[in-house]
């Protein structure tokens, strides 16, 4: 297992690098802020706005004691009308920071940033791609919550056909722990893709899918909650009120909270938006918070690995 | 007298709090920058732009040796299309910082984001609401002024109908330093409210009114200028040329600073729009900018009680 | 030679000034990061997005250990809707930091905010007015590569007409390093200005005019590429389109490159346009991104030499 460099899909990690991260995960959380990186800048350069990605981002390399630059208006790199290219803009900013933390608007931005950059880059989401981070938090909260993941039953929730964070950690936890029954449950217009299902097959991981939660409510150690994506539905509105109608059978309510395992967690990648009730949050079972705060301990985890 | 937590309205401090915040801020204006704050975090959280309060808290908290996170930009808080509750973005935002300073659109922000946050919250505004930071500098600079706020002859001129700093601070003399006279100075279609008036009169202290300086202009010690508020009257332009018109009267001219007590001040919020001319500047009656000062004074007082 | 105060215009420097400036520059260089400007503040007061510039300076700011506040919005300096003057939104800032760079877009904004601040004043370009830091990062740039600014033949091409920095850097070479020859290429539409062609002459400076890089290309030991400056024809877009075909010609491909001598460099201030083909990047000649880099080591010295 060499340095950590660059961040660009979770694809990318070993399993060994996997639990170094986690492990470094839980140091960080146990230790606090330190002085670590005192004198390392990161740049955080958004193509478009995520402010939670952002602050959480700079909340860890601020508690390693390094510094922040930062844009959420990349896009318009200068006064100049018309825009340089990404990779003018990576090897500027290149020079005047330690590591940079990119957010991309398209496919594959992270990876052609890296390629020109001098100094590792993040990828903090670039498009329909890759946001690896958000993977590494969501199988970290997995793991914090029940030790081993393995042997467990976990529910995808949602939109499935177009959930970034589902995607990716279907890969995760298929390519690196592949002892776990995953369960999804979707509306029929935007169930898993075939692709994956395939993907799952390969490596023996136990899938089935349905339309209605009855059947896991009892059952699930986890249910990852996601919202429908309504930017992929943006030229047949009535498709996407028919999904938002079949999605009303999904939320999550403090009743059906209370019907879970009392070992279950209920797992979002926020933002939440009509998933599960703001009555939830006070059940032991709900970690969407802690899934949030967790990816300040995995994003401190990586910047320590890639800069020290 | 306890530990100070969330700072949401003017109405919370007792006078014995009131005399800690501004002893604070003396110590803070004659130590300057330390490193009392080191490893501590604060989050700007602004969902309507207001650089000037938004760079004094972080000034504040820089000179304290803690670190920021920012946003001005809360209301697009991701690139999902549709926002999340202000609630569930505190959770969130709560978790990467020590305090959240917010400043919000609507009025109740900040009462709503304490009883959610994990950290403490400052309110930088919400609204129509509160800014108590502002009623806190303003006094902060009668006292600084004047030693004793006591036996004072106080002029409140302008938009006295819609500026909510004058209410403030209005609200905070009357309980906390009654014996003071206040003249409420303005045209007649933006006179000082009813409720405040009673509320004046049950704290016994004394008020009169006026549409025209010339009675007060050689007796006020203190004199505290606001800009009428446009987005009052954005459905009556005839009502808001006719209070413009009635405020040209109230304007501060050099000649009008001149005839002022030796020792009389000239405040005002800011930003000032046509309410003092810019030849006052230089008189050494003008405290505006020595006000603006204050306010990182003051913060610093209230960053380092709630942080330390 | 005093200490350094406000940084307005390239023409304040004297030879020594910036012989001193270069010298700490290169400390800078060497250097790395220190921890000299802890417990300062640097403002960034930008009333135009220029990414690149704002966090060159950031950059350089956090590398000496200080802290930054930053506002790209400066515009939209409050929630109220009428602005209020530089002059005091310029007197309230500087009573929260121990400088200020400001981007400003009106010509002479840097002077008189410098009037009216209490604290340094760094002009991070004023409109069609100065950019001295661009203008020094260049200078310091050819220094580094030839060590004497003396006997060159230095080839200005693109829009010489309305190129900002280009006008600063010859009024640079022209008043300090008058033993060079300037040579100016441009399409007959954009050449360069009379007064700056007096300017030389009255300076003893040889310099020559051309359309076409052909009789250059294998003899200037420097190309200053800049591009055409749209925002300048907007009312005549035909004019425009006119001048980029011609400038077409003077783009600068790998083969044109070859053909340079082997110690030529090629400049540009950036963001790039058409005038310099990607593969000239890989080109030993190309010293665009290192004059880009060097701007982070002018800004450090700078700030120190203002601050400490």
């Amino acid at each position: 297992m060499g340095q950590l460099g660059d961040v660009i899909s979770a694809q990318q990690f070993e399993r060994e690098m996997i639990d170094k991260i986690f492990q470094t995960a839980r140091e960080m959380e146990e230790q606090g802020a330190s002085e670590v990186l005192r004198g390392k800048i990161m740049a955080s350069l958004f193509y478009e706005p995520s402010t939670r990605t952002r602050l959480s981002f700079e909340s860890a390399m601020l508690r390693l004691g390094g510094s922040v630059i930062t844009t959420e208006n990349a896009k318009q790199f200068s006064s100049k009308s018309k825009g340089e290219s990404l990779e003018d803009s990576i090897r500027v900013i290149s020079g005047y920071c330690d590591v940079i933390v990119l957010r991309y608007n398209k496919e594959g931005g992270a990876q052609r940033a890296a390629s020109h950059a001098m100094v590792p880059i993040v990828n903090a989401g670039d498009g329909v791609g890759q946001h690896p981070t958000q993977a590494l938090l969501d199988l970290y909260t997995i793991q914090k919550s029940f030790g081993d993941i393995s042997g467990l039953k976990i529910a995808m929730v949602g939109d499935l056909a177009n959930g970034r964070t589902v995607h990716s950690l279907v890969y995760f936890l298929a390519k690196h722990f592949p002892d776990n029954e995953i369960i999804f449950v979707s509306p029929t217009q935007v169930r898993m893709k075939d692709d994956i299902k395939q993907y799952l097959d390969k490596h023996g991981v136990h899938w089935r899918e349905d339309v209605s939660l009855d059947k896991s409510i009892s059952k699930a150690d986890v249910f990852y909650q996601t919202c429908v994506q309504k930017e992929r539905f943006e030229e047949d509105n009535a498709a996407y009120l028919k999904v938002m109608e079949a999605s009303r059978e999904l939320f999550i309510t403090s009743k059906m909270a209370d019907c879970m395992k009392k070992t279950s967690i209920i797992m979002h990648p926020l933002p939440r938006n009509e998933e599960i009730a703001y009555s939830v949050d006070d059940n032991m079972r709900a970690k969407y918070f802690e899934q949030s705060q967790n990816g300040l301990y995995i994003r401190m985890a990586l910047l320590k690995m890639i800069l020290s």
